[in-house]
């Protein structure tokens, strides 16, 4: 019963199957290859559009890559308070954007607030040259705590930056967990609501280490070989990384395992649920958010699971994470733990 | 008959096969697996002294990371006019650094003249604090056009930086290269001999994307976890890197690897020499550089060789680089077709 | 009446005197004139003890440059909420340290909260390598808005830093202002408190353009000066940078300045009790913050009352300047100007 | 006799007076004063044409500012391989612009070879995205070594480069004296030639401390104030610098000192042909470069004559530099010297 986060698991079969047919005589390196080219014909499919897309090796360097293509060092980037990139990538989006800076804005759900958007944004405007400008935006769909923007939700907000010279960018490092949840097109949830960049994660979702940027608007897309090669990001075998994503969209393999993963982890929020404890977060994707008393927490810890404190914002509260392997026996197991606890 | 790089083939089987074995059950990410232990007691074994490490992406970040452990924003780093950190990886040291001023020196056989050395060294301390502080000085072993340093070079490189406060990197793209020309241990051919830390690399030799950046020196590595999670190299599923290595190492594959490459080398310059075409560079790990005459590289191209123009130097300069696949096949082909060419 | 800020007004005439002599003959350039020599020993008497110091264009740049010696391209930086490094120096410290990330603490009278300091710090040791390891904090001596620390909570906080291998900057904008407000002595206010490096403004109090770095710290201060002239601050006619900062320490012009800049704003708070209005922090140094209802705000506005409102808190809130031209006029005219207000 | 830079000489006294004229009541910080505005009206005859500016503390602050805003940290910038910009600012432009590369190109008197320029462009162009991209180029106006580009030069090179997307920086260090040797106007020397942007100094001709970073091209001026602020160059009381430029355009007194410096320069020239010592680089503005024996360097030494090796190039060079104070007695006393120097 292994909680603790949805990178703890290992490779879908097909995925491995894909990397091991890969391996296949010479391939020009550095994203030339057949297997990237398939991939390209891939993607437009899957988005509807032409897109332009380079592989990044993580998250944190996919989403900080994409930053640096939209904020110079002196500009601002607007993100959620909680957000991955302001929080969790040491100082990746620093670095790689050359000094450019986060402006965290708080909200209900762990997403942007939208009248606290407007207001850092106007203040940084009122302060001109003090306060960088914000150039970019970033939002996480699914967010840091599992919750899922809606299409209209996603739209205002593009709209508002876009108005504004301000490009958006989503950080989808659990993007197939949130496109299960809302049952829409890959096209809707990024460029048809506005979105102009795309760090499209499958390396939670059942990939080895596949992570790619996805560049939606052509300006920004000019210079995303250069800015990938600068940052260490440009692979040379790079047939192995397109030959997951291909897998990973095969026959709808992607949104099974997300769909799975979230089903995992409705099912543990119904277990609590029977026990009178309450998500502390909607439950939209494969992450639940709960308040434990010290005694719980303890009995699980000690029973086995594995999941994590998240003591940002209470002492009290926990995150359980679920994946695209999560079985049937854990869950299982998990609500027999639960349920042999007495206080 | 490819030798545009040593980059365009596949995977070794047995490397492959430790990944799909890799794939097994939970496993704690970011390099807290079971696999990566176990990589870091083979790693202690290989250099016969515990070392830190981490992986990387790619070659470019590994050096570029290194370099980042070594010089602050304001100091200096020392390399061979020809080296990869300086004209084949963009901007990643410049970036990873935060700013960090690159010296070129050049030398017979694409080494770092020692005298040369001196002279830049001593300049650059006339000059405080105009010019920037040499603080690190990196070594390419093998070289970026396949010559090798002896241990004697590298030591007195070494110790000469050592006594004015500077630490020294080994560019390790094509260690087993090196390696198997010197016939020496790696613990000669590095902490022996006076080097800090080794970017290794086996992606060149064999692996599907297997980099690590090797630390010798305790304070260096104090922060080395930070520095590589601050530029995005941390991967979460870490245990497939590890493998990678393990497999590697395993009963020599590295070396037997390499010594294929190596000789298929020796048996191009053989081909040409039998033709009165003298390598340009003395020929000591996979990599062959020729002076051609146009109708010749024209002849080769037309008959399906893939190499490439080394235009840096002089203009008809060629680069031919073998690999752990080159075949037999190849090789006779390669033989054939130059013996068919008529002038 | 202009309390807008307090870089608004020109030179003290010993300053500009100091200036005028230095204008003879030749003099070696960057910071080799005799006249930055005199400085030296003089910034000796000041602060009781040998410091190593440079000048720098502004007090973001020396902040900066500051922050810059402490911590690296992935290490964490913590400072006040309210700070100026951290809201009103566009990127400048993410750029002059290359990456580095701040942390904002809250605390009463835009303090650092101790409490609050150490969970940044517990929860950023806890999440290792995922957040920067803070290896730097600053203090504000005036802080933002005005107040100022005692000796016990400079040195409580720079000893917890200390122990912890956290090093403590000082912005000292307003240094003598706080200096005047306490009391004590320059050197209790700095290194004998526990502080590292002190940013040392004069500029707002009197001298044209006179920013100086000075460090307490022997290790810190090894590369001093290639980090300045880095970030391109090495003046050339230093001699006339040093001059100010000779007039100014003269005869104690730069108590004199700051307690005069002090004495008005507590007269303004005065002014403001009698008719009920509270100072909204404590007015310890030059300046006032004091809620107004929309009326007498325009009122003033209207009267000619040069003012700024501080909406980053609560919406009804201005903060009032004074400096060391501050007149006996201006008081009594904005005395006038607050009594013709009726409601 | 002190030939060691123009920056070992104080203040036009016309300038200091311009700095104490300025020195009177409030005035609005941040280059928002009246001072400012009229220099702005200024530049605009100046240069006949509107610009944008701002002031840096430094040369290197307004060329790697420059710089900062036409490259991006994965674009590469094209310099003469002995600019201050590559060899003389320790890493200040790496810093400011986020990482991007400096290309050094060689060529006769110190300026960029045209077919030398050429040749790297296209090799950058053919390694994408090895190679940083070159968006940006700067040219040195005088030169390091005292040589001025022809109008024709300048134009030639602007035209090639604008046409690839590459725009043009002038270093104007030394820019009065290079307008002083051609006879042209500003505004020719600069965008009627196609350079985008200029880093106009006076502090080497007469001023305390006065650099300009101009801009002639609007999109490049859009964020101008950003970048300046986010590299810490906003003075807050911008008046006195203002009034050092007013004062330096007025009446001509700028092209007076520079042509006085110029004049000192050749009569120095002059003085060694006279012994049979030819200048090394043409002379042509105020820096005479001269191949001296080892027996009249100590001599001219320890006669009290101050001037710089420049081993860079030859261990037998030396610079001698003259500046706007340069006066007829050290011409005549340097005269003396050199003829009572016996072999």
């Amino acid at each position: 019963m292994n909680f603790k986060s949805d990178n703890i698991c290992g490779v879908s079969p097909e995925i491995m199957t894909a990397m091991i047919d890969a391996n296949v005589g010479y391939q020009p390196s550095y994203e030339n290859d057949d297997v990237t080219k398939e991939l390209e014909n891939r993607l437009f499919e899957v988005f509807e559009t032409p897109v332009w897309f380079c592989f990044a090796a993580t998250g944190s360097a996919s989403n900080a890559l994409a930053l640096s293509l939209m904020a110079r060092p002196y500009e601002g980037i607007i993100c959620q308070e909680e957000a991955h990139v302001l929080h969790d990538e040491c100082s990746t989006p620093n670095r790689f954007t050359g000094g450019a800076k986060l402006y965290g804005i708080s909200g209900k759900d762990v997403k942007i607030d939208f009248d606290k958007l407007q207001n850092v944004y106007e203040h940084a405007m009122s302060m001109k040259p003090h306060v960088a400008l914000p150039r970019a935006l970033t939002l996480s769909q699914a967010t840091e705590c599992g919750t899922v923007y809606s299409l209209e939700e996603i739209s205002r907000t593009c709209n508002w930056a876009l108005e504004r010279g301000i490009k958006t960018h989503m950080d989808g490092a659990r993007f197939a967990n949130a496109l299960a949840y809302l049952g829409c097109s890959p096209a809707e949830m990024t460029w048809k609501s506005g979105v102009q960049l795309l760090s499209l994660g499958a390396t939670k979702n059942g990939a080895m280490s596949a992570e790619a940027l996805i560049v939606f608007d052509e300006t920004l897309a000019q210079d995303l070989k250069y800015a990938q090669k600068s940052v260490g990001q440009l692979y040379s075998k790079a047939r192995f990384y397109a030959a997951q994503f291909l897998a990973y969209f095969k026959d709808g393999l992607w949104l099974k395992n997300a769909q799975h993963a979230n089903n995992a982890a409705r099912e543990l929020e119904e277990i609590f649920k029977n026990h009178a404890y309450e998500a502390y977060y909607p439950v939209q994707s494969n992450a639940l958010f709960i308040k434990l008393d010290n005694q719980l927490a303890t009995h699980l810890q000690e029973s086995g699971v594995g999941f994590y404190p998240w003591t940002k914002v209470t002492k009290d509260l926990y995150r359980f994470v679920t994946n695209c392997f999560s079985s049937k026996e854990e869950i299982e197991t998990f609500k027999n733990v639960i349920e042999s606890f007495k206080k």
